[in-house]
């Protein structure tokens, strides 16, 4: 009979986000009159309508679909070259980036997960924690880990707490670590990494022979011009780090579906004869096996966020999230909440009322104010007693949400 | 130091179609002349254009995507209901599959690569030889092989030759196996499978409580009514099969992307306390947690292909591509060529001409006739001596084919 592989079993319940639809499903059932009433601030999906300039470029790309002259099969497994290079001219213009170093993807989650393929067993992985849940639960189906405890780490992993104390900006690991995955601006705190902050991670990394997976998801809601986008803005980042990004969250492409990845042809780890093998040659082959390259109509989509009109149309959607997360940043204040986040990224990170854990409150603001949240403690331990807040919805929504938050905690 | 996956240095070459992308490329650089001469049979790639059902569909989603009303965000991974149940209704009609059994994708190749996750070290694992190269290539990269021989034959393997004295559909092995790869119609011989046959793989697989991965990509272009396009046709199928689907070949996918894979609740593998774990469960967590679902507008193309107009523009593309078959085998054939497939498949399947191997055939059609064909020994060890040619293009390129190859032959 064959093996299943058993490390999926280790996986605590459901995964975060589909746990958070069943419980609002089950409250919409048992409350058919509230329903309605509901207003999503969980899962961190962008709502606002998808850039004119995307429609109009994927609409061109579904008519040279339909004559043979300019229909398109399959395409290059790591992207289109003109998605490639607008990528490195409007991104990573001066940073040493070449085109052929960005593999574009249907998304990060995919990129996030699918990573773990080329590299070996044995490696000491560090996670901050809490973290976007897909690290773990990715290592854990790879058997990376051991079991769960109670509270759901995951042994064999080094656990980086980001706390109140130090920022939500994890403390350089006391040991010697050989894979990190660092995201900022942070999902779910809402946290940013400083110059000084980026360049010790860097120097740690040299030090130890550590690679850095830099997830930059959300870099284009960074508002303070000091704080870095991109890891490769690090001198020396291009020996040590691949960065993930995404059109989901500037673009609003998250039911697109179009991501990428970085992967300077520096970098790189051990064969187990010791040998030096460059990380951009095995997810080449990777991603040319496993992978069909990205929709056509997609990628041109993808392209026009790099147009002039694209950039206009992204910066006044980034605008109107990161004022929603203003909004709901001085309600949790009002209503007497420590709140961390919301700055320069679309995520307010907000301490749950004394007494309260994550998923109390998650289960009160859905039963008593109808609005989903995402509890703390879903991230990761060091997440419980904080719940996050997605600036990710209509103002009218944010300014509805401020109101009831206020009216619970009154 | 981070270790890599030191398996993928086990891999030989590159992977087949960039291969032969880049001795065309290298052909077409040292004989410019000729370059605008090159007609490509090489690669499976569609060429006619998207059918005008799934564009209007695409057109009709993005526009959907303007207003914060109808737009699209996050789907469900797994695909959306809409499509999972068209695929049901049209594709699995009386054979007990439900809509929650069926998950979508972007793609087959991803799929037959990426489900290697679910399972464990230690399966036995039979691939017919010559096959895809993926189904091989990706389990090396997970470690389920040993080092390659000279011909390209990977150990730990059970390879089940394909020959002309079986026609092309292999024998049932002689050792109990864990996993078998069985692709009908068959890429790249274009052999089908009896129902006799099947209903011997399904008899073999209960006895021995082996899982069948069926690959069906090509099942709508079987012409003969006794031939089953899917494995579920077959009694006792849905305890020990899983089935690929794709919508590359019939809707014209391949730059669009979209694919599926039907796995029944009743099939399962062990765990490693000797538990049933079910596929279904385990590939339902794998799909939640390193994928985001396809894109939107590309499910409603997809749905698109079971309208009644898709339809009807879909049975054309068929046979369009079904008639350049029947031209390339009668060349094939006047040539004094041996030849396979081509009848219920867009793959003709041809012998090399005495003294010459797939590579040797491969380069002097380029040289001397500018036809890109797949020679034979790329698809594993039992293909030497043959070639393949796609039935994929248009009529005047497939006439013109059939000229030079006469012409070559003569």
């Amino acid at each position: 009979m064959a093996t299943i592989n058993s490390n999926f079993l280790k996986l605590k319940a459901g995964y975060l986000f589909p746990e958070i639809a069943r419980r609002v499903k089950a409250f919409s059932e048992e409350n058919p009159d509230k329903a309605a009433r509901i207003i999503r601030c969980g899962i961190g999906d962008v709502t606002e309508p998808l850039p004119a300039a995307v429609r109009a470029a994927m609409h061109e790309a579904i008519d040279e679909m339909g004559s043979r002259e300019t229909f398109k099969g399959y395409g290059p497994e790591q992207g289109y070259e003109f998605l490639r290079q607008a990528i490195v001219d409007n991104e990573f213009a001066g940073l040493g980036i070449s085109a052929d170093e960005v593999f574009i993807s249907d998304g990060s989650k995919c990129d996030t997960g699918n990573i773990l393929d080329i590299f070996g067993k044995g490696n000491v992985i560090a996670i901050t924690d809490p973290v976007y849940p897909v690290y773990v639960d990715t290592n854990v189906m790879a058997g990376n880990t051991g079991d769960a405890d109670e509270k759901g780490a995951y042994g064999g992993l080094v656990y980086l707490p980001c706390t109140a104390e130090n920022g939500f900006v994890a403390d350089l690991p006391k040991e010697k670590v050989d894979l990190v995955y660092l995201c900022f601006p942070n999902n779910p705190t809402g946290a940013v990494a400083t110059r000084e902050q980026l360049e010790a991670w860097v120097k740690y990394a040299k030090e130890n022979d550590t690679i850095i997976f830099f997830d930059a998801a959300y870099q284009a809601f960074v508002q303070d011009a000091s704080i870095p986008k991109s890891i490769f803005e690090i001198e020396g980042a291009k020996d040590v780090a691949i960065e993930f990004r995404s059109f989901s969250k500037n673009g609003g492409f998250t039911g697109v579906r179009c991501a990428y990845v970085v992967i300077p042809k520096t970098v790189s780890g051990k064969d187990d004869q010791g040998n030096r093998i460059p990380l951009h040659q095995l997810w080449s082959r990777r991603h040319s096996t496993k992978f069909n390259g990205a929709s056509y109509p997609v990628q041109k989509g993808a392209a026009a966020v790099f147009s002039e009109q694209g950039k206009a149309e992204v910066k006044a959607l980034i605008e109107h999230y990161m004022g929603n997360a203003k909004l709901l940043v001085q309600a949790a204040k009002d209503a007497g909440l420590k709140v961390f986040g919301g700055e320069n990224a679309p995520y307010v990170w907000v301490g749950c009322p004394a007494g309260l854990g994550s998923w109390d409150m998650f289960d009160k603001m859905l039963a008593e104010a109808q609005v989903v949240v995402t509890p703390g403690a879903g991230f990761g331990a060091a997440g419980e007693g904080w719940f996050r807040i997605s600036a990710f919805n209509s103002r009218a929504n944010v300014e509805e949400v401020c109101k009831r938050l206020a009216a619970l905690l009154a």
